[in-house]
Parts: structure tokens; C-alpha cells; sequence
């Protein structure tokens, strides 16, 4: 008899859920839209309804796993607050869909679950020491220390973006000054693009938008893959920042390997260059070879199926990746 | 009937070795000078007479653990190498030890078994998630999550010195530019002095040294307690540059507590006013109590107890601290 686990991804406008298998696989999905701004009650209603049309198949289903954004005390399955859901503060998650599904429910910030997907199943299958960083709107991360997630004593353990890489760099949405996430998140980027533009530097990316708001970190990705060279050094820069944030993890923790994910790695060749160099540059007191850089293998699939992995080790079913 | 573990703690000059109960109390202590350009050999018997010392009464002896500075493979018991021996590289120390002495003997870099001490005895012995800094003439770490020590991929874990706090700050001896080191260890405070010095700042350090090689970290701080205000301000700085790297380590590890020990940490006052500082500046995404700081409690006798210490869990002997 095979086990299935409910795997459920919410994001800030969209939420997915998947019947997933003990090796990774989608075997059913269900998605809808949410609304960030909605009262928690009708979020939680959504998640249930959509679990439901999972959980109804025939299938023996034995939990279900939420990846959610924000800081949770996920052994209490309360979400303590969600920069995503101003609405959402000390809300049970857990019990509540519990009740409504007939089954275990379990909770964890989202990047950790995306970390968890790509661990098991993804371009970290083969490694016990893993630095996830998924590089999107915002910046997080997942760290596995001897095979094992680590949360922190109170799991805020991955806010990776918030590390300050340049002190005295731009100011960064939390407060500080030169955090990662204000040099290399999607809107870092775009206001990289913006600066370019009204200095007037030569660049194209004034023929792909009508307006500055259509100035986006793909926009910049899509004029660099074309050609133009200050959307690639944009781009660069960004992975020089995240180079540095990797040079200080693997002092810190010596990992072997670091997954680069998030919808910003798609942006890939100029991304990945900055990184390498950064590293290469700064990585003295080991031989360069001991930091290896890839890119996140699953896509925006890793937090469904990282959330299924995550329900799984929950009810003690061994995962079994291909 | 009580286990000794005989503690060995090999500094660049120095050698300490001590008698060691599970409580963390020490019965008896050996020293002996050692000459860092010996070769190998000429160390490691100085290291097995000590020890025989301690060995030869009538206690039960259960291991040998040693702390010694460099990278090593402590599984097999080698050092790759170890920047304050010039002669050792890939020298077998465990093996020929325990073959003089008649006891298993264990090794870990020097930096890593102090942290074990402060860990299990020391200022974090009521916690599971905790980092420690010593800042001396180098800076090193230990990292603990879940009450683990983290050792990482390849045994480096731990080197928070040659992470990059100020990408365009002062050259580091590993090669890299602005590294936690050459921000915050005792010879970068000295550094600093001298630099106030020649540029003529108002400062009393000159009334305290003959000449320049006299101008050392602790003569900043005599300073600084003296009230000279610029000696407070260069150790206020390093103490800021320490507080960028815990805020780093806060947001990726969220451990409970920040030990500090290492000889640059008795300037006390200057340096955690600088750390506090940082922090509060920059920590803005967890309530600034999450980060708690302390200094280190058990003072040059970290390393000694926490060889013993270590020595004591691989013959899975419980450690009882008071």
C-alpha cells in the first residue's frame, strides 16, 4: 500500500496543491487565486476546498504539508505574522485545516519547503550539507546541516536576505542598509534597470517598457540574454552580492553545495558569472573547487513537492527519490 | 568509578594539557613551551611526555582529545595543515599519540573544542543553538545547531573570520579584502592604533609604547580604559564590524545565544558596545532581544576543557556540569 502526501504552496496571489508520491511525483494538482488581502478565515477555507479535491480520490493520503511566506512557530502550527498577509497574525493554521480535512496537517515558512523539495528530489538529492537561496521578490533560504533543516531556536533560521553584504549600501525594505535582498532581489534589480535608464547610461531597456513600472528583473534578464551589456553588468552585480552572501555561508558552514533558486535564477549566464567571480575573488582560505553553485532543478514546483516531502518525514513514510 | 579525559590545548607557542572530570573540573595541569617551526615529530612528543604526565597517576583515563589550530580531518585523525605550523602538513597526530600513550586519542581545530567548552560548561551551557567568536589573533568559530557541533563538508566549518564585512576594506592575510579578521582581531586593532597614530589623532597611545611593535590590542584597551577616545572609538568600530557578522549569523542560523571569547574580548565595554550597536542597527527583522551576547566564562582554560570534553563524548562518557 502506497502512501500519498498533500503537498500545498501558498503563494502571495496563487495557491497549488498536489497529490505527491514518496519519490516526488505530481500525481494530481489543484490551484486557485487567492486574495493576500483577505481575512486569514477565507485563505484557510481555500486551502481546505482545494485539499479536499485531493484527498476525495481513492488514494490513501496519510498528511498534508503548507509551505507558507512569514515566520511560524510551526510545532504550534501558528503563523506568527506574513509580510505577504498583513491580515495574518498569530493565526492557527494547522488545527484548523486539521479539523476540516480529517487528517495531519503541518506547517513551515515557504522557502524552507522549496529547500526541503530541492534537498530530496531536487539538484540536492545526492548531499547532506545544502545551502538553498531563492532569489524572487524577496530572499530566503534553507540551510541542511548533516541532512537535517535547520530552523533555529526560533525558527527564523534562513533569512538569508537580510544578511547586510554591503553596510553602507541601499536601503533595504526591513531597515537596514546593504542587505542582500536590496541588491539582488527581483525589485533590486528592476531599480538597477530604473537608475541606468534616468542616468541616462546606454542601454536598450528603455525600447522594451512603455513605463518604468514595466521595468521588471526579467525585462533586464530578457535585454541582457539580447545583448546589452550595462543590463548584463546589472545583472552581474547582483551575483557578485550573492557571491559574497555564498562566501560567507561557506566559511560559516561549509556546505557542499549551493542551490541557487527563485524566479531571479532563471535570469542564469550573468547571475551565475557574478557568483563564480565573487567567490573566486574573495573564497581565499580554501582551494575554489569546495563551493559548488547550481541552479534549483524543480522550478516553482519545489515548495509543493518540498511540502509533500515535509508531511511525509512528518508521518515517518521514507521518501524514495529516483 | 569516576573517567578522566585528558585535555590537550597546543597554542602557537604554548602547550597545555590537563587532567579532566565530567563535571568540567580540572585535577591537574601541564604545561610546556613548544617552538611553532619544529617539525612535526618534535611536537608531538613534547605533546605525548605531557600527557604521560597526567596519564601516570593513579585516575582512570578514558581518552585524549586535542585541540590544535589549523584544518583538519578528524576522522583520520590528521592535519591538513595549520597556518601556525609551517612544517605540518597531512601529519598523522591522532595515531601516533594514542600508540605512545596507550589511549584512543581525538583531535578538532583549536577554535571548535573552546567553543565545545563554552558549549557544555561554559557561558552557553543552557543552550542548543549558540555560535561561538573567539577573537584573538585570528578569529574562528564554532557553530552549534540542535546541540551539534557543525563541522560541515569537509571539517571548516567555523571560519566566521573570513567572512566579508566591508568588500572594500582592509586586505586580510587570507588574501580577500575587508574580512571580519582584518577588521576585529587583535593585530587589525593594533593596526588601527598605529594608523591614529601616524595620522596625528588626538590620542595618548604614544605615552604607552617606546616603540610601534609595542602597540598591541591590549595596549588599545588599557587606552580606552584610560579614557582615550580614540582608542574607545577603534575598538567601538571592531566591535561594529563583529556585530555585522553576528547580525549575518543571526538571520541564517537564529541561534540563542552569541558567546564571545578569545583574548581580544577582554576589552570588554568598547567592543560589546560596538557589537550592540551594530546589531541594533541593523537586526530588523527579529525583535532585538532575539540576539543575546555574552563573553566567554571560562577564559584560557576554554580549549583545554573542551579537548576533554570531546575527548569524553567519543567514549560516550556523559558529561555531568554542575
Amino acid at each position: 500500500m502506497e502512501a500519498y502526501a498533500i503537498g500545498v504552496d501558498l503563494g502571495g496571489s496563487h495557491l497549488a496543491a498536489g497529490l505527491v508520491d514518496p519519490a516526488g511525483k505530481i500525481h494530481q494538482i489543484e490551484e486557485t487565486k487567492i486574495d493576500p488581502l483577505a481575512l486569514p478565515e477565507i485563505t484557510l477555507h481555500l486551502i481546505a476546498q482545494t485539499a479536499k479535491k485531493l484527498s476525495a480520490s481513492s488514494r490513501k493520503v496519510c498528511a498534508v504539508g503548507i509551505g507558507l511566506p512569514g515566520n511560524h512557530d510551526s510545532a504550534k502550527g501558528i503563523c506568527r505574522f506574513s509580510p505577504n498577509f498583513p491580515a495574518w497574525h498569530h493565526v492557527p493554521v494547522t488545527s484548523p485545516l486539521s479539523k476540516a480535512l480529517g487528517l495531519p496537517v503541518y506547517m513551515l515558512n515557504d522557502v524552507r519547503v522549496a529547500a526541503i523539495g530541492e534537498f530530496h528530489f531536487g539538484a540536492g538529492k545526492q548531499v547532506n550539507h545544502l545551502v538553498m537561496l531563492a532569489i524572487g521578490t524577496g530572499i530566503g533560504g534553507g540551510v541542511f546541516v548533516d541532512g537535517k533543516l535547520v530552523l533555529g531556536h526560533e525558527e527564523a533560521a534562513g533569512e538569508i536576505g537580510h544578511m547586510t553584504i554591503f553596510p553602507n549600501g541601499p536601503l533595504c525594505n526591513c531597515g537596514n542598509h546593504g542587505c542582500l535582498e536590496a541588491l539582488a532581489s527581483g525589485p533590486a534589480i528592476a531599480a538597477r534597470g530604473a537608475d541606468a535608464l534616468l542616468r541616462g547610461q546606454s542601454t536598450k531597456l528603455k525600447n522594451r517598457i512603455k513605463t518604468i513600472d514595466q521595468l521588471t528583473a526579467r525585462v533586464v534578464s530578457e535585454a541582457a540574454d539580447d545583448g546589452d551589456a550595462a543590463a548584463y553588468r546589472i545583472l552581474e552585480e547582483a551575483g557578485e552580492a550573492i557571491g559574497i552572501a555564498i562566501t560567507n555561508l561557506a566559511v560559516t558552514l561549509n556546505p557542499e553545495l549551493f542551490v541557487i533558486g527563485g524566479g531571479v535564477a532563471q535570469a542564469g549566464k550573468p547571475l551565475f558569472d557574478g557568483m563564480n567571480a565573487a567567490v573566486n575573488k574573495r573564497l581565499k582560505i580554501f582551494p575554489p573547487e569546495v563551493v559548488r553553485i547550481v541552479p534549483a532543478s524543480l522550478g516553482v514546483r519545489s515548495g509543493l513537492i518540498g511540502a509533500a516531502a515535509y508531511a511525509f518525514s512528518k508521518c515517518n513514510v521514507p521518501l524514495n527519490p529516483s
